[in-house]
């Protein structure tokens, strides 16, 4: 069999959660809370199961539930999506980025993306026939040089594609640069893909900057949203795409046979919370932000450092002051000496500068934190 | 936005399931019960969810279910795959389709495929960067003709895919056709993808012949099948790819980065189900041939006429002895005048020949098929 994709392996998030299980370690590894969803949230999932919701729901998501959407994309960012026309639910995060990357990018055309990347996005570009331009984010503050942005767009750029807050970095896209981005594009064709599932943890007072609260990009844009991650639900595999209509046209193309629709009682559970619990969103942010703070608090005697997570349920920790080993190494002695899977930040580039930094989940339970905590203060 | 599938409208089956619920007609157009999955399959849903097995569950599928799938085959077709190695969880057959062609299929590769075929085959290619070349099975008997196979082979081929038994026609491929196809691909490198979905649903005592049971074929081989479809819950969306590792593992490169992973609840509910009512499939052939046969008793009056289905839960009913209208037409005439959607088999030909068929789904409860039958015995 000649492959496809030669260059890719089993993603680095299943290898670590699969010799996690095997030595018995805490994993921190895998972006997953180690707490259950909501109990009002399962509960109206084994209603609409015993009411008989069993059968295909409609291609683009249950009306009930892209209301919904509508709704909180209207009350955070300022614009209420058409239900018909804009909104499209998908199985989580990831088949939206898969079918958009799918439909909107014909073989040959380039991709920008930022490396770290996350490990999804060059091997949808690879599926698609496209070819993936990987712009490096320096460590240590991983910041987009849009100078190079500008430097790498040719008549082929068919697509940038942002992550905001940013997985594994926890960076986050300001507004202003959202500006600059619109304007490096206005004189190009080029469409947006704004990854933005961690919208709802973000912290120290900042706000999320959408793209669909900034016309100039929306109007080009696709922005990937997960109920995985805000549901604390991640084995749920719901999430949706937010797009203009001759964008969501294209993307629904691929979506109708790649997947054609999503588990029909999940929708409508997820529906209904929402309607019953409408500030759940707008309390992520300080439950998270807590969960950060009490992590870096009983690490303060460890020899890690860091700089606080601007987003993300992830937290980068600086290791220099403990080792040189590279970054897969040290992660290898962290689990094996101190029982505590985490993620390595190199395999997310193409060409991995020398990295002193490992990606720690922080949704964990309170005693999780602490025995992970005390073991990494021993290392 | 310069479209990549320029020729795909909505399919079919979304576009009938619309306008019946705006008509309110009765819908035997979608294939999906109108009764619901089995009360104890429901129950052990709710258990999980309620249980907590709401995060990520492995890329692979759960190891229960996998076990579960692999005693399956073994017991249907005699051979036992490897859990690790060759079963895949997929969001239903059409992922499992998709991931498949999207991994196998490299720009520029050519496709055969049958016409009528399913609907998602012709656009996966295309997303893969293949070229679809579509054989036409001819009405009435819409079998398939292995000297055009032999000559439509050439160099570039890639894939086969075949379909039985086959969604619309409802005819099978019996076991002595697949030893001409591995005849026909012996001096090649050429694939096969056999979506074999309704292999439970085989009637007049004829038996299913799946890739599965023939060395030679399973070699070069994709099987794809449904829970959807045997659990009389084709909302819930999970299905499994059934490969040789090699295969496997390439079709995995890509399930890993369009959906990673499905719902994890729904996959532990399936796999209880199935060690706790292990008899379920083997009663499935002759449930349904029931329904077959009252909805063609009860047509007995009617101008329609046919053949009876050798498989799947749709019945093609000839209308030639009432107009020679396009099947379109036709369709759009019973569902306005009769108040029954049905699905007209021209939309899946490239060119279509002239078809004075119908598919009428009969997954339906008794009251349903009656009514049904009662409103196109008056036409
Ligand atoms: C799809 S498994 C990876 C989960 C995740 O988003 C992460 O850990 O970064
Ligand atoms: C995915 S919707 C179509 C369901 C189906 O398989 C059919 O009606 O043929």
């Amino acid at each position: 069999i000649r492959s496809k994709l030669p260059h890719i392996g089993t993603t680095i998030f299943t290898v670590m959660t699969n010799r996690a299980r095997e030595l018995g370690a805490i994993n921190l590894a895998q972006g997953f809370p180690d707490y259950d969803a909501p109990a009002r949230l399962k509960d109206l999932l084994a209603y609409h199961v015993a009411a008989g919701h069993n059968q295909y729901a409609p291609m683009i998501g249950v009306a009930e539930l892209r209301e919904q959407i509508a709704l909180k994309l209207g009350t955070s960012y300022g614009r209420f999506p058409n239900l018909d026309s804009e909104i499209t639910v998908t199985l989580g995060a990831t088949e939206a980025i898969f079918s958009a990357v799918v439909s909107l990018v014909h073989p040959g055309e380039e991709v920008i993306l930022f490396d770290p990347s996350y490990d999804s996005y060059a091997p949808a570009v690879i599926s698609a026939g496209g070819r993936p331009i990987h712009i490096p984010l320096d460590p240590p503050k991983f910041q987009i040089d849009w100078d190079r942005v500008r430097a790498a767009i040719t008549p082929r750029t068919r697509l940038v594609m942002i992550n905001t807050p940013h997985n594994p970095v926890t960076t986050v896209i300001p507004r202003k640069e959202l500006d600059i981005l619109a304007e490096i594009l206005r004189p190009t064709d080029a469409l947006v893909i704004s990854d933005e599932v961690y919208e709802h943890m973000i912290y120290d007072g900042a706000r999320h900057a959408s793209i669909v609260e900034h016309p100039e990009l929306y109007e080009r844009g696709v922005a990937v949203f997960s109920f995985g991650k805000t549901m604390h639900a991640t084995g749920w595999r719901v999430g949706y795409a937010v797009a203009p209509p001759d964008i969501t046209r294209e993307i629904r193309r691929v979506h109708q046979f790649n997947t054609f629709s999503i588990a029909h009682p999940l929708q409508l559970a997820i529906a209904d919370f929402l309607k019953e619990v409408p500030e759940h969103n707008a309390g992520l942010s300080a439950f998270y932000q807590a969960k950060r703070d009490r992590f870096l608090e009983l690490l303060r005697d460890s020899s890690f450092s860091w700089t606080p997570a601007a987003g993300s349920y992830f937290q980068l920790l600086d290791f220099s002051a403990i080792t040189d080993q590279m970054d897969v190494e040290f992660a290898d002695r962290v689990l094996r000496e101190a029982g505590v899977a985490s993620i390595p930040v190199s395999p997310f580039y193409t060409a991995p500068p020398k990295l002193n930094v490992l990606r720690f989940c922080f949704a964990k339970n309170d005693s999780t934190l602490e025995e992970a905590a005390a073991r990494l203060c021993k290392l």
